[in-house]
């Protein structure tokens, strides 16, 4: 449901989503500050089918249009541990992770924006976060900054990047979600590597993802939740 | 053929290619300047087959791996005349044209550069031109700048994006594929909108094209070849 409360911004919004932790925290604080939000989600070739599932369930239990795009390009191009489920997950000490798929943020808002210019929306929202960002260097701020100039700079559109988590802990993430009334969502909302659920528990986005929770002091409604989706 | 003269460059490159003119000059252009010249070709639901066709050809005449992306962003989210053959191509004053796809160069370029991390390659070329440039800003020298900033930003690597078409005329653009040697493939690039050939000779591509020609003093090969491709 879209909150009545009072709005910061009159205008609409365009959520990048994942289905993740992070971009369902997102959308609540999106529904919280904006008119209206859609969502999108890139099904890019990842492992798992379940992080559509995630999305699809969360959209519809928050009433929002999701648009599900197939961008197919990065199994076109070739191996990272992500979209090529032959290779195991490892990371290398002074090395970008194997997880890293080159570019993939800035082809997903790239992409985000070209349907928010279709739609007439100038704010896209990220759940980008460098505090725990794993390495990736898609994720500081300084990228997305220059991402939202380049943007606006191309669209001829002033559009604007909200990156609600940039600064955040991912024990901060868990309070803003208390806070949003996220929890429910968050049920749903998947993490582990291993696209099982239960989560696997071991792969490093369950263990940044349990640290959170712990930190925040509450459990993980993933793991509480009796309902299947 | 990779020709034999002393290269500017020791490194290799990559080359968004289109088939087109402009594109295709700058392959002669990065075959004199660099090491070794790949290419990357976006089937991204345009109109004509005829554009890959091209892309291929030339690129098997100059002896260049070409690798085909099949990407159909465009296509899922909406209209412009480009990707939509239900759509006439117009464009009136004081609007970009309905050929603009937004954030097509923005997505091209990324994807590329995408690319080029997996192959090891860092200078990416591309034949936009803002002198003759139909009024889309992504083709804008600052859009590039910016967008070499925030790929180098994201990808953790200095990239470099060389466009050098971008301040020429399109009669300098020939004049260039004259010194570089470039008429043999240049019979063979596709510039018209409605995906002809012989091409139509009335839209705003050809006409852009012959004008080129015209004040360059040369006939376009491409209206005087023989052999189909």
């Amino acid at each position: 449901m879209q909150p009545k409360t009072q709005k910061i911004f009159s205008r609409n919004a365009l959520l990048v989503f994942s289905g993740g932790q992070d971009s369902t925290t997102c959308l609540h604080w999106a529904l919280h500050n904006f008119k209206n939000v859609q969502a999108i989600f890139f099904n890019y070739g990842q492992r798992h089918a379940i992080e559509q599932t995630s999305a699809v369930k969360i959209a519809e239990l928050n009433n929002i249009p999701l648009k599900i795009i197939a961008l197919d390009f990065f199994s076109q191009i070739g191996s990272n541990a992500l979209t090529d489920s032959t290779l195991e997950i490892e990371s290398k000490a002074g090395e970008l992770p194997n997880t890293f798929v080159p570019g993939r943020n800035l082809i997903f808002i790239s992409c985000a924006a070209s349907y928010a210019y279709s739609l007439g929306i100038t704010d896209i929202i990220t759940g980008v976060c460098q505090t725990d960002y794993s390495g990736y260097p898609d994720c500081r701020q300084d990228t997305i900054s220059a991402l939202a100039k380049v943007i606006s700079l191309g669209l001829d559109k002033e559009v604007t990047i909200h990156t609600p988590l940039m600064q955040m802990t991912k024990a901060e993430t868990v309070d803003l979600a208390i806070k949003l009334n996220a929890l429910k969502s968050l049920a749903y909302s998947h993490s582990c590597y291993e696209g099982n659920y239960p989560p696997c528990g071991q792969c490093p986005a369950c263990i940044l993802r349990a640290k959170g929770f712990k930190e925040a002091g509450i459990p993980d409604p993933l793991l509480t939740r009796t309902t299947e989706v």
